[in-house]
């Protein structure tokens, strides 16, 4: 028997608005940040308990106050019964009626409660010793419906419906976790689109991300047409017609703006348009979709909740459903988007970048192949080059494609060099 | 000219879970609170910004530290430029991109933003010496769409459009404020029908309701279905048939439970059922809409945005729009609210009780009243007799109605000594 016995947060930032890296028509100057938390326990074992919450910068001191106050409830708890029972844990943060009114269940608090969630799954994890994926893809069926929160989506999904999808999924298990280990799970890189870019650094990260083996990139668009015009030209010209061309407006549109400003763009062959307009706007999104088809729309990076993912599928709003390792509240909450993606038939292509995001989010599109929708077609994680060499476990990716991450945990836990060179300590 | 020199934040509490007050089917024991906000100026005439977000207890100490975020940025800023142009600083405040990212417009940094907002309009009807309600209503149709940010509207309500609604009302307004003056605003009450409370109580406070004045009682519903038939059974017979009876489920339910629920519950003549379901599910609201129809849904008060007001009321969701005083990113929103609905014929009835939200929501109803729907027909303000002691003015009611505030402000300030004396220094 063993104890949470502390936890410690970090205010860690980095200054990437500097170097116009992930810079978009909406966040022209984001320095990349994590509130970060580590759980300790009084095991023998000696593991801890890592996650954070990816922010842009100002405000990471708020996100941290947040984590701060959840991970206070954890001190104490007995290590083992917490972490048989996750699905009960998550229930009670997210339905403390108090914090709830913070929200309910998005922004800030409920961020930070994923936060406490996504540390208790690393911990669990690297107690079994295995990393995440495998440890959520060898639970059972019954063990993984029960780590979900089926209040408000019952009209989409029911227990039995998501015990049917797992269970069907079943059989195949080992064959596609062998598959997996072999050969990895297709990747995407968004290296070359960043809008502060010059065009030629464009042209030729566009062509050293072929090189490298990426069968898809991403260029962020929105600020101004005609530079998407040529932005988009320059990379068709270098990349070829064979290669994946998505584009993010990250929000910059209203919805008759997108549709008009999308059908200027759509010669250049669009493998996907993520994020035309609010991501709270379900209506909108559903209208553009139908406006511009066969273009596929995107979005869920900013989805706070998975209320809204259920909406974006019920309404036909998106095509393509990508999730963020640290916008909802933690694995569990995730797990129960990517069940609603698979009960309505929509591939799951995670957003990543920022500071460690490609590390943690991987974890589910791992699972998600071996034990849910057993497929990785139309289906890649989001790929960017900065901050990965702060992480214990950094992404290893060949030939474009992601390789199963083998070091136990959820990916999460950074260098203690870096937490240390980069905690902020007064703002 | 003068300067923004200071401003002090406050985490105040109240006990209010040891009486049930304010006790419902999702928030069985809130503890009433308030992260308030203090800006002060070095201007001669002494007036000061308040201001604060309401919540339930725990988590009200992040709140307060994210309005400290905020309100730092206003440190030194020109006094008479900032209450010039509160578009243009709620323009520079909520598309912030690094403080965006927290939610994006949601959740703890958003209504911090309103904070801080808030605070800047009291200080500016405090100078005007009028209060709020007045001070927007003696506005320009120019200058009150200038107030409102369109971005994410356009698709249901332009700058154009909100002006023609505006002027319409502009020949009207003189009679309309004379009105008001004269006989107030319609109120309606919650006291009777917190769920806490014993048959024995509901009866005796539903009987003081009408000798009150009041038409119109709300009733918590939502925990089990036979004690909601037996209080409301108990609330007729004591009321008649001429007093509407409006029924709450604080989001208790799943879209086809509740219109199972509903249905039970019709033959009691509803006057609304409000937040049947999660706040954030446009598409179950409406779902459920259209099977209970003739029976008004109503929601809102946990509504996060403009963006979410937009979609219920494109989708047909909610006959009744529940504006709520701190809820949003402050002023600027709810007007922008109030010119959605206004758009759509759709009735507002702002929630309020809590802490001080009857004295800071009662205005946007008036304001709507004198310069936006020009009626008080089908519309009422919710009253619960709570802590209104607390307040430099607190609102009066006369028969059930709102007699209209004369004190200069936006109604939130706090008398000092229930700032003192309600102060949480520890937690």
């Amino acid at each position: 028997m063993s104890t949470v016995t502390a936890f410690e947060t970090v205010d860690v930032r980095f200054e990437t608005s500097a170097m116009l890296d992930g810079s978009d028509a909406m966040n022209p100057d984001p320095d990349y940040s994590a509130a970060y938390l580590r759980l300790t326990t009084d095991a023998a074992d000696g593991h801890e308990g890592h996650a954070f919450v990816f922010t842009i910068g100002r405000g990471n001191d708020i996100q941290v106050a947040a984590i701060d106050t959840v991970a206070r409830r954890m001190i104490g708890r007995d290590v083992e019964d917490t972490l048989d029972d996750l699905g009960g844990l998550w229930r009670e943060l997210v339905h403390d009626s108090q914090l709830r009114w913070l929200g309910p269940e998005k922004g800030v608090m409920h961020m930070a409660i994923g936060a406490v969630v996504n540390a208790l799954w690393d911990l669990k994890a690297k107690r079994a010793g295995l990393p995440l994926w495998q440890l959520l893809a060898r639970m059972t069926p019954e063990e993984l419906v029960s780590l979900v929160d089926f209040r408000y989506l019952s009209d989409a999904l029911t227990p039995e419906e998501a015990l049917a999808l797992l269970r069907t999924a079943q059989p195949g298990r080992a064959q596609r976790e062998a598959e997996l280990l072999a050969t990895g799970y297709p990747g995407y890189t968004t290296t070359p689109g960043w809008l502060g870019y010059s065009d030629d650094k464009l042209r030729r990260l566009a062509r050293e991300a072929v090189d490298d083996g990426f069968t898809q990139i991403k260029l962020k668009v929105g600020d101004r047409l005609e530079d998407d015009l040529r932005r988009l030209a320059i990379a068709r010209d270098e990349v070829g017609p064979g290669i994946r061309i998505a584009i993010d407006a990250n929000q910059r549109w209203d919805r008759d703006q997108a549709i008009e400003w999308i059908r200027a763009l759509q010669p250049f062959d669009l493998a996907w348009v993520e994020e035309p307009t609010s991501p709270d706007d379900i209506l909108a999104h559903a209208a553009i979709a139908r406006a511009v088809a066969p273009v596929p729309i995107a979005t869920g990076e900013h989805g706070m909740n998975r209320v809204l993912f259920k909406q974006l599928l019920q309404a036909g709003a998106t095509a393509i459903v990508q999730i963020d390792a640290t916008r909802v509240a933690g694995v569990n909450e995730n797990i129960a988007i990517l069940l609603l993606a698979a009960k309505f038939g929509v591939p799951v292509c995670p957003h990543a970048g920022g500071v460690g995001l490609c590390e943690a989010v991987q974890h589910f599109s791992m699972f998600d192949f071996v034990a849910l929708s057993g497929s990785q077609e139309g289906r890649m994680i989001e790929y960017t080059t900065h901050l990965h060499e702060h992480f214990v476990a950094p992404v290893r990716l060949e030939r474009g494609r992601y390789l199963a991450p083998l070091t136990p945990g959820n990916g999460m836990e950074m260098r203690a060099e870096s937490l240390r060179d980069h905690r902020m300590t007064a703002w």
